[in-house]
């Protein structure tokens, strides 16, 4: 709730439209809803510029579908990530629109009336082959919030050639995400090309003294290049999110 | 060397002004500084925007005194942190305008002709007092490079009043810092209160279980806020970086 | 062996109704049933307060039902937890009237001469939908020890309104047991805004960087709230425990 | 803020004694008291029920003094923890009355207004000589905030007589706060005796595999006894805050 | 090869019994068998005492079966643990005499000629029913190697009562081998109750915390009992090997 | 690209027989082939001396198809390792001469063109027979290029007299691969017996604290035998990779 | 307190000799006597067959003169281990016979009535020059308990040949205490020369990935000797101990 | 010792001109020296090509002297690593030739009659100027063995054109010892440049999750060029020896 709706109420009540009761129970009561299993928060695009997005992983094919029904109801782009081919299909029943993205793991389902031109643009890399799952979460992610999207696969760091081929693209762009297993080395030698920030996705593609991606992730922490931050193993979700975030900004003139 | 450069030195080629061998050259030879024990950077202003900054620690004070020397000599801001009295006692010696900031750390030096307005905003908090000195270092970071700067400390999720308190002030930013030791959790709790990227710092600050900051960092990375993106343990530093490339993409208008 | 009963086994002896090497073999031999497989513990509810509950996770379906039938026979409340169905096809199999909860992993088993009124009260939160499962195992153990409960799922700290909607009801319980899974943030936010004890249980949901619960533990352990303890991952059945003991002390008036 | 306050205030406006802006004001402006370094929580007794409590490692002395210094404008018991001689040099200064509990590490400072009869009492159990700073720690807490205190020290699984012989004093207290360090086992044997809740404290006495607290803190996690709850490495202060907010309830009669 | 058969060897070649080719080949070729895959050492019973056993784990029920008849040939008792029914079905088919012990996972095989009376004593202690396969392992070993067995299980620390009622049985013992899951601790607590030494294996019988049995690892390695030495985690095997060695040196009169 | 094809390049610039744009398309271009999933560097074996390897792990058989196929339109020696059955029934399904190491799971394809005498010698041990996968691994690596390689496997330093007996066998090869889990020991066993380089690989191998190969790889690290390297747990590949360079350059007169 | 002691007091109640209440109290108070910081074990030689050990670490000098006296006063050996000079000053001044074993930290104590004979033969071996102190501790450990010790210093697996040399005098001993840091490989190789127990020692030689012994601990509870167990990382006393109580049980005839 | 020596130690016994008991006893007795605290390896030159090498660190000046002048009677070329200026002066003090190089932390003790040509040649890269310590000791110590050295520093990944301008000089180097902390990205870059071994360093330099080298460590181990081994953290001698095992094997011709 804004400062503004916060005057407004309060202005309700010092009219008298509105009982300090009435008041009271406004203010502790905020705008999300109790699907029992799931408070669903509708206020969410107002407080923070975008919808909300499910991660559907642990979520019941049933949760999934009550939650999507939720936020379509608002008129808002739905994007689930980690979703099953079940959990699509929960949603494609009742929603045939609905489009599952099988490489990204992600349902998308779009409204109408949510239609925006795109603004920003985002380079997405990725160091091998295997890190494509996470690369393409962060892409559908991106495309959902309306940002334009370049993708650079397969360049990482021990074939340094690919990677110094795409090295103008890289300079389009108002933030990449870089996705990267193994040593994870791609963010830092990234961040030392460009002037955008690089948000840096460890994945757990590796074996042995990977450890499931922390290897990644500590050398992503550990990054010489200022201009990196890190989000969680395997989380091109949250990476693309803050990247949408930077792109929209610098677009929103 | 941008794409340009190289257009114009192989025009050069073509014409017969410069030699095969002298082009060969100018191809291998970057535009660098060899002190001996360090490699100056001269060209990263115009690859990253913002000039190269001088990591103090586990150096002598005299690599110190050379590298802000040769950095002064390209007439940029000069900024070193994690530096000591000692690292600043050298560098005093020959530039008696240098500035040493002891709360965050930092040696700071004017360059006249480098004034500018400034350009974006950043909000910096911390959860508690003894996270000071990685949050002044921030600070000192982002207005180096010439970002307006609020400061709100002592904000800890243990007593939410304090942090509902500043509410509307995060709301002004272009972007966030936000420094955390112990449990790290601030982040999570501000990431869902903005629209905006929020750079997590985990601090050092706790005892026993915290591990030296490693449960704060396990805790941002784990951050049910999307906009969440972390650094380094005490990174300050690296948190305003990003910051500020993303709060003066938003002003470049 | 409470001291009073010590005192009447050596009265036994002085006065010549108990041989001193009948006594021995007493004072060696305490109140608890050797199945074989398993000793089970008839005085624990003497000593404990609470009868012992089976933890049928890594038992075969037929050890479990042997200590049900033990435990049964002395007409204390059954509970067995971390049952699976096919735990439960066992109990069942012997004692009709045994209950299986589903989501919670449970089975429990009513015993009528058991029956008390309910005595203390405990709210149990948890962050997310896929902290149910930990949550439930909680509610059913408190509720299986007469406590009333009220069960307050996700409301998660990033999306802060939700929790504060439900704080005055947090104000109502004797004690709290808080379930959360990724960063562990929310008994900390929690803690601070009650003054009763706080039970954390971390919980194993998140991927990557969460180490099977092991982010959410740390957090937990480091809580700047001083009146959060926390019990093992996905524990929900010690905390409420705890919880119960706790809840009953206040209301032994 | 309390619902009675809340409805005063909307009552307030509602008669036009308040204008609508500077109950806005009022509703962002909660209680705590900001001295720069430090927002002072004064509203914490109000929401807790035990007055806060000054961390004082990482605080210069004269932060610690200023914080002490706007508590005991409160008339509350002041309590800091982790206090040097030289913190506590800078308290006794101000306030000749403060004391300072070398082996605990505790300035206490009491307050005449503020006396109370004792109500509850706690039992402080530690394993080993080299654990009596820690079990100190809680125990001054404890007294501080009026609960009776038994110690139990140097009674260690090891030498099981030790322990069974204060066995019967056990059975008194309303809550344990039980200290460990190496492998930790005294909780669970403890808890095994008792049916009150158990507080166990991990401390970081060992060596080699102890890995400074953290085998004890994992055996404390992993106890098979369900009334044992977990805190910090060395934090005897959180287990007995825990401890006494128990032992309170069970005796506000 | 000992000292009495080197000096045979060197008096054979010093009388010109044996060419100094052949001797140097001789000294280079040590009493073991290629089977491939894998080199049966048959001198081992000579240089330790016991003769090797098979780890079955890792290899195939024909790799297992070659070993097992290289073994039975020297005639000596058989064992092999972690033993599938796989394994089992592959070594019955050429050895209708060997049995298979599920709850322990081991195949035995005794040789007729190798028929030994009991020398020595070993107790078997385990905490909890779900620590019996890797009791039955160290079990099994011990009876292989013709010591007598006492099996005490499910005595953990948590029901301390069960633990002393069989604390006279512990005094027979040359050696207790005492497996525990969870917090580890009964290797410390029975450690302090007899003057031999306990070999403790640490089980992965737990959950969460636990780590899979690294909790217990680590109690046991910090245990305050100076008689407790520890082996890999679900070790009964090894834990069993030192046992029987110390038990024999004990009785060898 | 190296010196004198930039040279050459640069000249034909001069002379006017290539235009400056073609020149820095060519400059950005090198010699990679995008497969959309993947780029495949033909550049490599110029750079590299050896052509690239295929990890199949993680790929798609008909990923692994197209990489194969491009590589093999190069005519160097194709190797893809940790292939499944069916990665090799794609492979087979197009080049039916391609064969399948089951063992070290390893698919091979001749290319008749490639053909090439044996140049060095590797000698490869491993500690015991659940090694053998890693140890073939690196056997086949090193015949594919052309390496002649001893086995010697089973000769873990348990059983010293096994690993004595090829004592004089190890001293015959340019480079070593010593492969061991558990404990790790053996390449610094090997490694004080001979003069050449140890390539240590730590595998899987093991239970409990081998961490998966963790406790081999750490032992393995801190081997105080100062010529041992070492690779990641289970990587065969990459210790024979090393092992080719060391052996091949050893020869090359 | 012993079966016999228990009948004894038992029947002292029969016959009217001892109170119900007199033998309670007796019951409960065992044999150790309470210095306020400490409870010295007087019961210990009895229970275990050798004396309380003092761990000097974390004690301050005036304790450990106290419980020293306290164990003299029994007319016992007494042995302090990780005793600083500091220590020894305080003890010195009231025991001018007290001896300093500076390289081994430890205070030993002859009681002239205490003098036996020796009885046992345990062999010590370390790998290296620095893992003398944990060596020496073993060595004196095992000499203030009557044991013959062979010492067998720097014979490290690099160097095998250092190890083979001293072979034989292995096959001396009743049990071998081995100690090693870095990658500790010792006890694995010298498990297989022999046939007693080994007791592995773990140091905290070593650096970088040795991570403080922990690599070499993990290594040894890994070894593929099956007569190895293992204590505390730099524990030279407890690995002597149970070798003690070995060797001296193998010569009790 | 070598096969010949054997095959004439044997001859010698047959034709009677050595005793077998005096064979025994030389068979049993290898070329070491026992110098109390350490057995010095006069056999190792010939067992391994280089002679033996002193690590400083944890050694007294005394027992540095002792080993320094026992090897320096052998004519080898001496080399002390991780020594203090301590242990320089006690060296120093006999031996006035030798030589303090206090960045790499060396003493040298050159003998006139080891002078050997330059065999071999090696680059020494490092990421930072804080690593130059270990690039140092690597330097130092292929310097003594007689291999020609290029030393690149400050050459790290967020630098490429830095590494891009020295790439002509890595192609000239039998093998490369490649120095970096923090992310330790530089030899998987590197790797991917050229054809030789790189032997990857992984230095302490960094903070927080650096975690003291480790971040850097499991990054190399990780490394996807195949060429790249690794060697503890900080090791900067071990991967100077293993490359200078390889360049003189190149250059034996």
């Amino acid at each position: 709730m804004k400062r503004a709706d916060l005057l407004h109420l309060l202005a309700e009540v010092e009219r008298g439209a509105l009982a300090p009761e009435a008041a009271a129970a406004r203010l502790a009561t905020l705008p999300f809803e109790d699907l029992g299993h799931t408070r669903v928060d509708h206020h969410r695009s107002l407080r923070s510029g975008l919808p909300e997005v499910v991660f559907a992983a642990g979520k019941t094919p049933g949760q999934v579908l009550d939650i999507v029904a939720a936020l379509a109801r608002d008129g808002v782009e739905v994007l689930a990530t980690r979703a099953s081919p079940e959990h699509f299909a929960a949603v494609q029943s009742r929603y045939p629109g609905a489009v599952y993205r099988e490489l990204g793991r992600c349902i998308t389902l779009s409204i109408a009336a949510a239609k925006e031109p795109l603004r920003g643009h985002i380079a997405i890399l990725c160091a091998g082959t295997s890190d494509l799952p996470v690369a393409e979460e962060a892409a559908i992610t991106a495309e959902t919030f309306h940002c334009r999207v370049t993708r650079l696969y397969d360049v990482g760091v021990a074939g340094l050639p690919r990677l110094l081929a795409v090295r103008e693209r890289l300079l389009e762009a108002d933030a990449l995400v870089v996705c990267a297993g193994m040593e994870g080395a791609l963010p830092s030698v990234v961040g030392g090309l460009v002037g955008v920030p690089v948000l840096a996705v460890p994945t757990s593609v590796g074996y042995g003294a990977s450890f499931a991606g922390a290897a990644a992730l500590l050398g992503m922490l550990n990054s010489c290049s200022p201009n990196v931050s890190v989000v969680n193993i395997d989380n091109g979700f949250g990476a693309a999110y803050s990247a949408v975030l930077i792109a929209r900004a610098a677009h929103r003139g």
